[in-house]
């Protein structure tokens, strides 16, 4: 069951070389945090890490304290710079080798011929994890307490993440209602500190866009507590009429 | 003058709700990471963390000692939200206040009837801050010790590091090879694991793709030394020969 709590939150570990050089354009942050809303959990850090045991034990033995759920991705592949696995079973303390149900998996996955070492070492994991059920490409993800462990390859991680709902407890889903306006943002930072100020079950953001050459500002409302928002966004609403500020959008 | 030095690295801190809920996929960290790695500045961590006074300032101070350079994007606006400059100021423990430099320029940049509260709240920085000039929308940005604050509207924050180059020492040009194959990764795995243990200053990255239909991988070196990529490149195009695996492209 359950619980409606509203400080269930999540961190995201995205482990990789890759994201750090600019090479790669992140895209698991905006998948796992939307996912995340979804079921209540906000997620409250994200840090992008190295391929770097060190790093990996140290980051993940901080942030797991300090959150209730973490996610990691990237590194649980076959090669050699895909360090992941070994260095959560140092985080945890425990033996990293063999986990019998992924091999058992992965050999069904592959015909015999192909069963290489590349492949076996992703059935390499901590002692005790449990799985990840992965219906892309065979290779588990694992969880360790309250550790996730995901693949990088995003759309892979996309068909991970879904079977994962019932192994989460959530809180209250976090709504969102957004007021786009054709202003600048200092046109309406003073009525909008005075309604942040109001409502403090609500994170009122604010952020400029220039889109298509128009330029304006999208006023973004997001609490648990849904009559809330109705009554904060009214509000928004009312100044902005009495500016005569034209409201782009609302979603 | 530059300094040859291989460890000259930075972090990148990005402050914003907007990122962490998956409203806004971040842009910052691609754009910094490749412009730094031209300097010769390896970035060595990301964080993403909320509009949340006390956040900021424990991040901050725990980063810039880590690190020699830190980037901060987000926060340095006219709203309620932005408290990105109130926080450096806390970091560091100096004074909140007009920058007279920066009220000069905004005083300048709009016209008087445009001059509000909230612009104004733009030349509001930690004392002794120094300038980063905008090009593109009049508000600056600024430095305190090796804290470089930047905005988080990309095309502006693009716009204001290309000034940025001579306030930074960097090491040298961090070089980059890529061979892309039409393989799997477990089948290459064993042989770049033994190219990666004979090329200690090379870091060797695996990272497989699925594009337009077709499956492959890319090999990706990165070092400061070009000698050594060069022989790594020709080592790894050997192995990839004498297995029969298409190359299909390098860059």
């Amino acid at each position: 069951m359950k619980k409606a709590n509203k400080k269930v939150n999540a961190a995201i570990i995205i482990i990789g070389n890759e994201i750090l050089s600019g090479r790669t354009q992140d895209a698991n942050v905006v998948h796992l945090s939307k996912w995340l809303n979804e079921l209540g959990i906000k997620v409250e850090e994200v840090r992008v890490i190295p391929d770097v045991e060190d790093c990996i034990v140290n980051t993940v033995n901080e942030v797991r304290k300090k959150f209730k759920y973490v996610f990691t991705t990237g590194g649980i592949g076959p090669t050699h710079d895909d360090i992941t696995s070994r260095s959560i079973a140092k985080a945890f303390k425990v033996s990293y080798g063999y986990n019998k149900e992924a091999y058992e998996t992965l050999e069904k996955y592959y015909k015999p011929s192909e069963f290489n070492d590349g492949r076996k070492k992703m059935a390499k994991m901590p002692d005790k994890a449990s799985l990840i059920y992965n219906p892309s490409s065979g290779a588990p993800g694992f969880i360790v307490e309250n550790v996730y462990c995901l693949p990088g390859v995003p759309s892979i991680l996309k068909s991970m993440v879904n079977g994962l709902k019932n192994r989460i407890s959530g809180g209250k889903k976090i709504l969102s209602k957004t007021i786009s306006v054709s202003t600048v943002e200092s046109e309406i930072a003073k009525p909008l500190e005075d309604i942040q100020n109001k409502f403090k079950n609500i994170e009122i953001g604010s952020y400029p866009f220039f889109r298509m050459g128009k330029v304006g500002v999208s006023i973004v409302m997001r609490s648990t507590e849904k009559n809330q928002i109705a009554d904060c966004s009214k509000q928004v609403i009312s100044f902005i009429q009495k500016k005569k500020i034209q409201i782009m959008e609302r979603e």
